[in-house]
């Protein structure tokens, strides 16, 4: 079959370009003495993951237990849910999981400490624990120093807990759109996590992972010397919104390749300028801005509403007839993999392979 | 089991808010002349098709194929695509839905009319088709009035389609804040409906179906003399951006409750004023603005990103706790049920039912 006969609308992977982003990322880290824990919340995929694993990553990030299981069961050895779980019925879920996988998590309170520990008994295992500390995110996690120590100090004394490190993501960086403003971001992330680091060491605490960083920023982190994983995860399909950062030399970054796209169909275009695509805000996620039509000068995406998408033409751009299919870059990759259950693998225009998006939905 | 002890995120009805939703508009179409044909984009369930049904409406409307297809599988008796449908694989599928059930479709496109004709004598089956005029809204649709009545003739000329009527849906329209807007922009739908249904008579052509509205403007078109059929889809839920819209006295409009929610867990407490729950974006759309919490004064959804959303809690306000599960009413329900695979059905804070959101999805 060939992109042209796949109906839409349709979640597309670029194959050869998600092999070239996943090679790109292998060699940037490559003796830089930190390894790839590539975040699962983008892809949502067990194939994808192993891809990821077969280039050396260590393992994966989720950000939830239910993605955690889908990792799990299809064989992925080292998972870290790089957030907080509450509530009993989960942690209870997340215990059974170290028994088939190495499963670590993080935790911002006392009190959570001790429900995990409760869990971890009640399930006869030990639980790697990270604590999460606020880098400048703003929203999760403990302050750095002192109070990352408290909670630590709890995790290792508890005998069903291991005290696994840090979990130090700094997601408010990764957007700002120039590369200075993201260095001193990710240099006050580091201090802050070299300090903790360096208190925990003085009561004996050493930290088996210190975790961060996303798409945006993991070479700063990289080269810190405290981060031993990074967390990217866009970077295996990239978006419109991380392809707007620019590098030191003011042009974008222009690193990893457009991997993943939404395949549209013109359906409507009884106004003279205007289009419509089967593609609105249901297909394709505007939280991060509208899609981009991918190689179509001229043609722009200018509104979104559930199930249409509105093309504005510029005078003299070739109009796009109704039935003809259009690629879109979403602004946004995460919440668009979300909205589909399956992958369309495509190889230089012939469909190889469909892959399920096995972790999507609004699942707990 | 308890409202309580429904793990999050969840989708949750109040099936008696549901319900009063459901009476309440039969009620208000009640001898009216003007009959429901609920649209089932929000709901994507044929057990709320069904209900409506038994309440009087004379079935249903869809967006697109697939969602016809799960409607038509469970029996739904009648079913109009109020939208284009391009491309021969979903023509034939379309076609060979109206074996099983009454299938109606809409067209704004010659070229398109000629393809909906193919598809039909492919089948060996006799459409229905809509010529679908843009009323306002800008986005698909004819120019109302001879464009219409051309597009129609050909559609009558056909052998294997049948004229029937049209549609015309001010979607725009249904937002706007204040009575007297909705009113102006109703009144300029109608009588370009009107006129154009008085033109197509002229030429021997009679509307099977005057179809519109939803739930911003039904009240106007139902009034309108001129519109047989109402789409109102977000009434059976209700959601924040509805609920804005303010009656002719400047009140809000107080005709519906909200029936739908998002259940969701306080997952992280770590800083004063803010706490992070376990519902972000992907659980919760905010095309059209940010959740409300349900109940709980002085505590606001302030930000969401994919996985997290973020409260702020004004000084005095009883600060939740980690653990702590708060409802949500959605900003816009149609979105926001797409993410979800099952509806969690709730009668006086217990649950009945599991209902499975059966056309979810970016299906095609």
């Amino acid at each position: 079959m060939t992109e042209d006969e796949v109906d839409t609308p349709a979640l597309l992977i670029d194959l050869d370009a998600l092999e070239f982003n996943l090679d790109t990322m292998a060699a940037a880290l490559a003796g830089t003495g930190t390894r790839l824990r590539a975040h699962a919340k983008t892809h949502k995929s067990p194939v994808i993951a192993h891809l990821q694993i077969a280039r050396g990553a260590v393992g994966q990030c989720v950000q939830k237990v239910a993605e955690a299981e889908i990792l799990a069961w299809a064989g992925v050895p080292d998972i870290l849910v790089s957030n907080e779980v509450v509530g009993a019925d989960k942690l209870a879920r997340l215990a059974a999981l170290a028994r088939i996988t190495h499963i670590a998590v993080c935790a911002d309170d006392a009190g959570q400490v001790a429900a995990l520990g409760r869990a971890a008994q009640e399930a006869g295992i030990t639980l790697s624990v990270l604590v999460e500390i606020d880098v400048g995110a703003g929203r999760c996690g403990v302050s750095p120093g002192s109070p990352a120590v408290v909670l630590a100090q709890q995790i290792a004394a508890h005998p069903h807990l291991r005290f696994g490190g840090l979990q130090a993501y700094h997601g408010s960086a990764q957007h700002l759109r120039r590369h200075e403003q993201r260095h001193f971001a990710i240099k006050a992330a580091a201090d802050d996590t070299r300090r903790t680091v360096e208190q925990l060491r003085q009561q004996g605490l050493e930290c088996a992972i210190v975790g961060g960083a996303g798409t945006g920023t993991f070479a700063l982190e990289a080269a810190s010397g405290i981060f031993t994983e990074i967390q990217a995860g866009s970077y295996c399909f990239m978006d419109a919104d991380y392809a707007a950062n620019l590098a030191d030399n003011g042009h974008p970054v222009h690193q990893f390749r457009h991997a993943l796209f939404v395949l549209s169909t013109v359906m409507s275009a009884a106004r003279p300028g205007v289009a419509v695509l089967d593609v609105g805000h249901k297909a394709v996620a505007i939280d991060s801005g509208l899609p981009q039509v991918w190689n179509r000068p001229g043609v722009t995406y200018v509104g979104a509403s559930d199930e249409h998408g509105t093309l504005a033409i510029t005078a003299g751009a070739a109009t796009p007839r109704i039935g003809e299919k259009l690629r879109l870059v979403p602004g946004h990759c995460d919440p668009t993999v979300d909205r589909f259950d399956w992958y369309v693998g495509l190889r230089r225009g012939r469909v190889e392979c469909l892959w399920p998006v096995a972790a999507r939905g609004g699942i707990n």
